[in-house]
């Protein structure tokens, strides 16, 4: 199945917080149920909470019982505002919402109309989503050669997706192609999201995976046990990469060890009316470093700076791969050039 | 307290697993359970596992019934290849097996005497590990300036030492300076030393600590949140220093961000008859990665890769700090006149 599936007014998707040890299903009803679950990281991975964002404006589309298309244009903006609340540093929530808000604007003054072009517009980002993971797949494959062992970080897969994945997508793809590839993966502290999401996909699919802590990431780079990073991105700005936090960490020692750095993510990621000074890089709740599950590892009431991302800048970053090819080297320029040509 | 005592055939610490939460007294009557101990993380830290294992030699003396040297030292041996099992990396584990054989050696042939030696001996290494500790921070104090961040990684507390510490003692000697110095501590997974005992450290001296997670060290440096960095070792070689896992990370971004990196160490770390390529870098259980407490955090049956330590070439050194003085920039020569002059 997808990752989130759109069923008569109900959007099911997989609660992330509860893998690998249970699949369980999440059935949101309304736009405020959506926007918890984005903000708690029940739904999380930049590109699935756009696609999500935009069902939760199809729910409330659907469930309005708005007579004209002021008011339910006036819903809409509400349920928009609840959204963009959630979480501040993805650029995909806002990219889906606004998407999604023009269409509303531009269908006809017919109530059921504007609704069926909002719920419209949100399966079609979701089918999107899917296409344009398999091309970034397909595309960034070409950098994968038969043999190479792949440090990724974090969950940049299906379930950071509607489907296929970016950075996973991109492997998933080579093997795909007959190459045999293994994958590092990073836990990925605070939130474990590369043991608890990465390790279990790949493990279904049958690549072979191994776990390391964020802190092995230096170690396997100096003994050459890796050869090549990929990981997401959630928002790519004017001039670096912003994704989860250690990121930049990675990104740094590939530089030092010649290891090369690439970053999968599609050009809805892509946000090129800021530079990385001007994002707000998301601090999270103390609770997420000292608590783990229920288990408290650090003295009472100790200090906790918790930033959910980091900033790599382009100059570790050897190739953007996004639907529109590959950005070797990137920087600002040809950047625009494929954003523009999207 | 100090972290450690001899009590009359008994050996008394702080089993560090029951950290930060309880303060529970780890009693030990032979060397068996001294070993246990130290393969069991229950007492960790390179300076203070070296003077463990010299006070497990002291306990098979205290306890032996030989009845003359060559029996005693026949039991010594036995113990010290017990000890000599439980890990592999910190040299002060054999520096202080080496140094008690040689005094029980070189006792008079009463085996009262040689158990005497050993004992004695034990109890000064303990004595000369926190006089070492405080002449490190002392010493060390001189790099630290009114207003610092410094970070530091794992434990290189007192918790580490019999007592005062290493890099945390350069600390301590620096606040008592009247500096005001603040510290950022990084989790340090998989065992979180830093959280566990650096935060409850510092806590309870009234240094002013934030906890981040491993991954967040990067952005921290990007963010010029701190502005130097010092932290222990397990082992200082010919070309290297191999510390904690994570270190090697910490010090390539510090290189990469011009920020200081300190390491501070007594010269029972040295170990000049080595380069980095020859030393066994423990691997632990997958365990320590996959659990965190009782809760499971990756997939049943996942490949892991557990070092427990890594390799920090000295080009990223900017000094180490031993009770023998400063050196900056190190390079083996300079590192083999400081540890022949000791």
């Amino acid at each position: 199945m997808r990752t989130i599936e759109w069923e008569d007014g109900v959007v099911v998707t997989i609660d992330q917080t509860k893998l690998p040890h249970e699949l369980a299903l999440l059935k949101m009803k309304t736009c405020e149920e959506v926007a918890e679950a984005i903000k708690s990281m029940k739904v999380r991975g930049a590109p699935l909470i756009g696609v999500t964002a935009a069902y939760g404006l199809a729910l409330t589309a659907y469930h309005s019982t708005a007579r004209n298309k002021q008011d339910l244009l006036q819903e809409l903006k509400e349920s928009a505002e609840t959204l963009r609340r959630t979480r501040p540093t993805a650029v995909n929530l806002s990219w889906a919402i606004d998407r999604v808000l023009r269409k509303a604007e531009e269908a006809a003054e017919d109530v059921k109309l504007v609704a069926k072009a909002v719920m419209d517009e949100a399966v079609r980002m979701a089918d999107e989503d899917v296409e344009v993971n398999r091309r970034i797949g397909r595309i960034g494959a070409e950098l994968i050669n038969d043999g190479d062992v792949v440090l990724t970080h974090c969950n940049a897969g299906s379930l950071a997706t509607v489907g296929y994945g970016t950075a996973l997508g991109v492997i998933r793809a080579a093997v795909g192609q007959g190459k045999r590839v293994r994958v590092f993966v990073t836990e990925t502290r605070p939130k474990l999201q590369g043991a608890k999401l990465t390790a279990y996909e790949l493990k279904r699919d049958g690549i072979p995976v191994t776990l390391i802590t964020d802190n092995a990431v230096g170690y396997v780079m100096y003994k050459r046990m890796i050869n090549k990073v990929i990981v997401g991105a959630d928002r790519i700005v004017k001039d670096a990469v912003i994704n989860k936090v250690g990121t930049y960490e990675i990104a740094a020692l590939a530089h030092e060890n010649e290891v090369p750095f690439y970053v999968a993510a599609p050009t809805s990621s892509f946000d090129l009316t800021r530079t990385a000074e001007d994002v707000i890089i998301e601090e999270r709740s103390p609770e997420e470093v000292t608590y783990i599950g229920s288990v408290h590892v650090a003295p009472e009431g100790v200090d906790v700076f918790n930033p959910a991302f980091d900033i790599t800048p382009f100059q570790y970053v050897d190739a953007i791969i996004c639907e529109g090819g590959i950005l070797f080297k990137p920087n600002y320029e040809a950047v625009l050039s494929v954003y523009k040509g999207r």
